[in-house]
């Protein structure tokens, strides 16, 4: 393999009308690591040839189903070098474990699985196959995402007292899963999405991210889930109080009928003595305040960031970096860690890079949510 | 009366070391309708003395105590118009009983009272007196406050569907009580401030001010109340998942342990097809954003606002009204009140200016937060 | 004189219709050491009392022109302790030098005067009088203006550079003067306004807060001013470029057609090492970035603060305070000022409130934009 | 030519060390319309194929020099289909001459040339050869540039009567170029760079990005250049006042001594009934002020965006783009032009690309600031 090598990526998912498939593709290919080469697009020949064809791939390489691209890539002489999932959820467990079985990493769209029980067996399936498995949880790729996490572990804000994390949408304010829109529909849709609405397509984003940036665990929560819009078979609101497991407090909010709202995730954590606060969509900043000095905003690419932070900039200060970049350095986390692997034995898996072990947390925590509000009660997580 | 004639105004509290007493003279006298001439600022005459020679009044009204300063009122030829009330909580009800058996009006800081029992009985007191009673609840004076509680009440956000109010504060994140700050002190001490600590103090204004611009009211509530820094009697931090009377879902968080917070007080309204959003801490901007068209700002004095919000406001657009201001249009709607006002007959307030109802409902938030923090349960209101 | 007694406040201009006016007494009376008792407010005797009984002041006051006043109030055992000037440009000198001639210190509303040449009679006339004098740039009375000030003279920010100043106004954008707006016509007639049309009502609060903050004095500029609304007899628009006395180079910018500007004034400092940037939009906020760290946010009433910001600010942090406050701080310090001095010298006035000193410079900043414009060249201060 | 082949980009410039080298080659790819095959990197084999290496090319195709890329990729079957220009200034004429004569369409970074002389004879050379040419005016790419452009041709803003940008850096403030930071190094040196310092490296983004918005064109300027840092060679900051051909006035400001910026650039358009701010620092909202009409914020992939402002996002709202996707944007309609394009005749290129022409112009302006500054005078354009 000569340094020219790029690796080459088969996704499952991505055919026409997705958002998501696109983003996987751009955010791969961003830093020259890696190329979409093959591709279960759609679930018919002609529909995956035609995202072939938009993505610009050898048509050839256009499957029909997951199970015909991993056993005709099995047997070509440069073959897939790994499977990125990027269906709704219900496929993510089948994709992924036959990925895994067939020899290949998986770099995998959140949530994990579709349920919690799938989140075990998935589980399992990673941990059998000893292969390395990535969940793109977009935000922990943000420069600046990765600055808080370097601040919260640093004890700079003295012990965390209370966290809060928000995330709030308003694209689903209308019932248009009724009216043809693709993502809505299938999002609506026990059966393809899960039990969890807006709770599993967004507010596993945030839990995560809380976790992910605190280095805390969520050990008992109380929620709240509504589905505002009349007819909707999902919850599309979230509401919850945290606590975590150092004793802080929290709460987390979510919603898809926040009618306005584009992508509003947002954290803020409270120390003793400071807090910080990130919105994704401002995402070159990170605002702290401290309980005895100025607000401090830190941007993106400046020297005094943290290593953590720095290495995932690619531009000057002042050159934003966006939503493709922060996805984008996921995937060559991922193929920095598929390029050090050298397989026989369990893959070593940056921890900024989130894996299946915060997939099962994001599905539990889905899982928890609903019993919470079934249950109009305090539950353990 | 000519119409030079200011309404005299007497106070009871607002000594040395107050914040909040020489607030409420600006803005009493701010819009030159009041006048503060009398009070019972402190608890010796010297000292009461001292404050009105701070105040530049005539030191023979510095009075010891509320009844020492109504009974010498009375007696009087130029008798104070009004009784302001800037004690501690314990005092509010007493004091109130007082003034309105003397036949004054009163201006109270909130809570109305310290407990649920005592606005109770301050309803009963108001309703015998028939007598002007107004509550300080300072931020329904701004502008935008207005203009988001005309939007409200006009519909144009579509039905409402979600709020999210909240109140950070970072000032008492360390056990400052203990140190002989005398604004921590009374507050955390429940025989003076009543039994609710943060949701007391500023969660109470939150609440008022969702009731406010809304129009909605809270049937059901489920709250966690933490006291956070060690040993303090009262809590410090609230999270509240809230229940509105049309169905909206909701969230409440207040907090004086934020480190790093001001006073961060902010509003958001989400309808069917928009949402608003009102910050304390930028008071002379309302946003608002829909499901359809560009986000919008409306600027204080802007000529597209409601007549509600242009009449409380003094200054051109870009000339930034502030705190004071907002607080100065509470004691101008209640001088307008008092001057409507024959007597003999009950007196009619503006439905602008917060008055015992809104008390009673904030006494009993109060209370009920802390029953369901206790039992960890939702309570109905 | 006891404790109680306050200033006595006499007034020209700030009749019906008048903006200022109004603001002043606000402004003057806010901290409670002043109180406004007489004023020749209008032209007649009745307009006069018409505003005496908004005002709520004595109808017996109430003069028709300030010679009047000057007369009356001289032999009254309870006179006016100073005149405060709020009328049209071309009034502020005749008024200003007779109330100084008849021993009453002066508060003026800005410009100085009407022309140069005024300016320098004016200065003559505060000499010989040794009075106090001060002129109302307001936007030198916020605590974050002090700040910036404090910044620049310790030279946290290394020398200073480049200098940017900005003052948007949108108000004037159509010919609202041909209208019967009253504070358009005056303003743009020059017999009542002097020469300098958006150069001298605004342009001029520019160039002293830039000097006012860095210390620095521009001592060459060159000029472009404009009328843009067609028939405007004077100039509505202005851009400059400056060189300062330690060879930093500057811009400032001034206009009344940017439509849909409130009152945007904004100053920007650059040295070697850092910046500031301050808004009058969003006054309570003071940006810094730094060559080498975080950008940082000071906020109004922060303890890290500068004495000279702390001192002129009544609240908590996060509490706004606006323009009226910020007025008030000039009223604060003239009244200390009266209150230090003991006649028969020349009265010390602290180096934050702005006089002569300030007036004259402006003037001269007024009639050297002027001459810049019309022969298209740099021109010596 | 199949729908997957993707055009064939060499570049000339991009070595080790180079900063918008990487930043071309993403932009490029991101579509998946262009792939980069060929290079001359650097100066020696061995620097270049480092590069190749680097960018995971073949490192056949790594020349030394761009004569030696031309001709050895005209031999080759698979040949570049175009070379995209990233060196020091004083190359882009000669390799685009170069290209041009060998019959390879060129993406050029910005300025066109190093010299206005140099602009004309390239502006020759583009002519004779009928190629396509495209000028990285990065800018341009954005979004809500688009959308900016498309209300100013619309006429929304009633007639512009003001122009108002400024592109403030802070990266120069100290004399870096002497410490061996190549990107300062070059741009410090007249012989590499040309005679505009700063005006040249960001003074014609800034004038490019008023023009490109407006279609007005500058016809009058005064500008003044100082050299703010001790010893260095160009201008570092420049300020000018400008005349629109419509009448409109105008400034323009540019720094990279603007210690603690990053890359500020922004615009501002006042037109009679309303105006127009874009920040690059904040590229996916633009504010527009009426009026009469409360403040608007336009967020990129609304739906109410002008049709050009839609067709160049990538993300649903709320997920940033930022200066790489707008630099794509360019990549892309450069890519639709080659594909459309048939030879034989004038190539013809979209309007919303910058080309020659703008090329020409920018260089122009150059020319004309320094004269101007010199003089110290009004100049023509």
């Amino acid at each position: 393999m000569t340094e020219m090598h790029k690796l080459r990526m088969g996704m499952v998912g991505g055919g026409p009308g997705a958002f998501i498939g696109p983003v996987h593709k751009m955010a791969a290919e961003l830093d020259g690591r890696i190329e979409l080469v093959a591709g279960a697009f759609s679930q018919s020949h002609e529909r995956s040839r035609d995202a072939a064809s938009t993505y610009r791939i050898d048509p050839a390489r256009a499957y029909a189903n997951y199970q015909e691209m991993i056993a005709a890539e099995l047997s070509r002489p440069d073959p897939i070098d790994f499977v990125a999932i990027v269906t709704p959820n219900h496929l993510h467990l089948p994709v992924a474990e036959a990925a895994l079985k067939a020899g290949f990493p998986v770099m995998s769209d959140k949530p994990a699985t579709a349920t919690f029980a799938e989140a075990i067996a998935l589980e399992k399936a990673v941990a059998e196959s000893q292969l390395p498995y990535g969940l793109t949880h977009t935000y922990a790729g943000y420069a600046l995402v990765r600055e808080a996490r370097a601040i919260c572990s640093s004890g700079q804000l003295g012990q965390i007292r209370k966290v809060a994390v928000e995330y709030l949408q308003g694209w689903l304010s209308q019932p248009i899963e009724t009216t043809g829109q693709k993502q809505a529909a299938w999002r609506s849709d026990p059966a393809l999405n899960g039990p969890g609405g807006c709770i599993g397509d967004i507010g596993v984003h945030a839990f995560h991210l809380l976790e992910y940036v605190t280095g805390l665990q969520v050990t008992e929560l109380n929620a709240s889930l509504l589905s505002v819009v009349p007819g909707r078979r999902l919850d599309d609101d979230c509401t919850a109080m945290l606590s975590m497991d150092n004793g802080a407090g929290g709460s987390l909010m979510a919603s898809q009928v926040a009618a306005g709202e584009g992508n509003g995730l947002r954290l803020r954590i409270y120390g003793e003595v400071g807090s910080l606060d990130w919105r994704q969509e401002d995402p070159n900043r990170l605002r702290l305040k401290w309980l005895d000095g100025p607000e401090e905003i830190r941007h993106a690419a400046g020297r005094y960031l943290s290593d953590d932070a720095r290495v995932v900039t690619r531009l000057p200060g002042g050159h934003p970096e966006g939503y493709i970049e922060a996805f984008a350095v996921l995937y060559r986390e991922f193929a920095d860690a598929l390029a050090a692997w050298k397989g026989g034995s369990v893959a070593p898996m940056p921890d900024t890079l989130p894996g299946i072990v915060a997939g099962v947390r994001g599905m539990r925590f889905i899982d928890r949510a609903i019993e919470s509000s079934r249950s109009k009660s305090w539950v353990k997580f």
